[in-house]
């Protein structure tokens, strides 16, 4: 940890500025270098200080980066990591904070140099909001962050990374990409499906009759729609057999309601109530933040 | 309304609790009479001084009283209304507050007697907590309240509850019980259906990794069971009808993933969007509470 003197964060949305901001606050010796590619935002970002410096080429932003982050939607990786690869300093590691991670591995051992080590990154960690305006330097206190690395992953690297994350307040787990993608699925990228989904399926005018239960059930739905296709196209295998899976339950309550078979719709619901305290009883005793 | 000096509230679970304490507080001078059916939970009702008077026999709750509530499962209505309607005083206003209207008030009109004004009531307000202990005089607050009235409800009996209930706090609206069970498979039987099957569709080891999303995404599974089992069997053509439309939908962000349409899967996730920003922007000018 000693070692990283720059950190450098390509991409200043809320998750960027939030990570640039909680790395000026956790590590306050630290040079912070923010990219990003709108001029406005660029502009922004100087305005609100959320780095020590916002440059405007981004070539020049890793040139002397111990450490860079990728905050830009899954899609753009692979071209950014072919335009700064040839800058990198022998050494630095370079990360990413994508909802997907299979894809993000492979992009970086086809275009990264050998003089480099990337590891997966991914802070459990943001909001429905976007935009410069709403980082915060407090977005990864108590959240989690999965590293994610292969056979091949320099392990000194996922250490200072798994010091970096720790000091910006999260708890850190490491696993491998597929294994990620396949429980990201299941977790966060179905609940925004389904959000979805069920705003879809009723007309604005019985919307209006929404209640507290509509509106919390429906709150992700709000996430930016070109953010969450990248996502649901990098991890498409594993979302698909989630909606099959959503889709199999929906259909095993329907039928209970069908045919009046109350002690099988209790059960049902019974199951998934009983499932759902035994996790905030695991949150509570693990003392992740959930609210 | 200065004709009401008596409410009986039957049942007294969160929701019949909280009736009793704000009735309390928002009309001091009125006796408030409870009774529920285990004594346990009318001992516990006592020690919290939920009611003015809780006593232990159904029929002698609703003796004197002018207004009736019945806050038990919907399942229990038919044959409440056939055990008090002998004992109610002529001109005393029944209602209950079930999350589904058209078959209380089918129970209603053959099982209470023709001296007596009945109208359905459905407060949006809750918790996914339940039991006496949890109830709380401000649960009414800037909630809405639905009543449902047919050609024969009593047109001074609706005035009277609208009048009740906006004292409680409540934004009230009238509609006739189809139009409201409809309305209400959709915005909240669903929200708790969709909620239910995302929890059943992933496995426990998969959910210790959930974060924020997917713990507001499925809060309401954890709504009691049974209560729930009740309310989609008492609206089953309507939920039935809704759990297709939510699986159409989902079907259709499945296929779009499968084809890798990008444009189309943004196009369904902004519409979602879209949608939810209006229905938030609504409820922000409405004034009604939703967090």
């Amino acid at each position: 940890m000693n070692d990283l003197k720059q950190t450098t964060v390509i991409g200043l949305g809320l998750l960027g500025a939030s990570i640039s901001l909680a790395v000026m606050r956790s590590f306050p010796r630290m040079k912070v270098v923010g990219y990003t590619h709108r001029a406005s935002t660029r502009d922004k970002a100087r305005q609100l200080a959320v780095a020590t410096e916002v440059v405007d080429e981004m070539s020049r932003s890793v040139m002397h980066a111990d450490l860079v982050i990728l905050a830009t939607p899954i899609c753009t990786f692979e071209s950014i990591f072919g335009e700064i690869g040839d800058g990198l300093p022998s050494g630095c590691i370079v990360t990413d904070v994508g909802s997907t991670k299979v894809m993000p591995h492979r992009w970086a051992a086809s275009r990264l140099p050998r003089t480099v080590h990337y590891v997966g990154s991914h802070p459990i960690a943001g909001s429905e909001q976007r935009g410069v305006e709403f980082a915060r330097d407090d977005l990864f206190d108590q959240a989690m962050c999965v590293l994610t690395t292969t056979k091949n992953t320099n392990r000194q690297a996922v250490q200072t990374l798994e010091e970096f994350w720790s000091k910006l307040g999260c708890f850190v787990k490491s696993m491998a990409p597929a294994r990620h993608d396949k429980i990201f699925a299941n977790v966060s990228h179905l609940p925004h499906i389904t959000a979805a989904a069920l705003v879809n399926a009723s007309s604005e005018a019985d919307l209006k009759f929404a209640g507290k239960g509509f509106i919390d059930t429906s709150r992700i739905a709000s996430g930016p729609a070109n953010i969450w296709a990248d996502v649901l196209l990098t991890n498409a295998g594993n979302t698909i057999r989630g909606i099959d899976r959503v889709i199999a339950q929906l259909t095993e309550l329907r039928n209970a309601i069908q045919s009046k078979d109350e002690s099988q719709i209790e059960r049902l619901l019974e199951k998934a109530r009983a499932k759902r305290a035994a996790l905030i009883d695991y949150k509570i005793k693990s003392k992740e933040m959930i609210s």
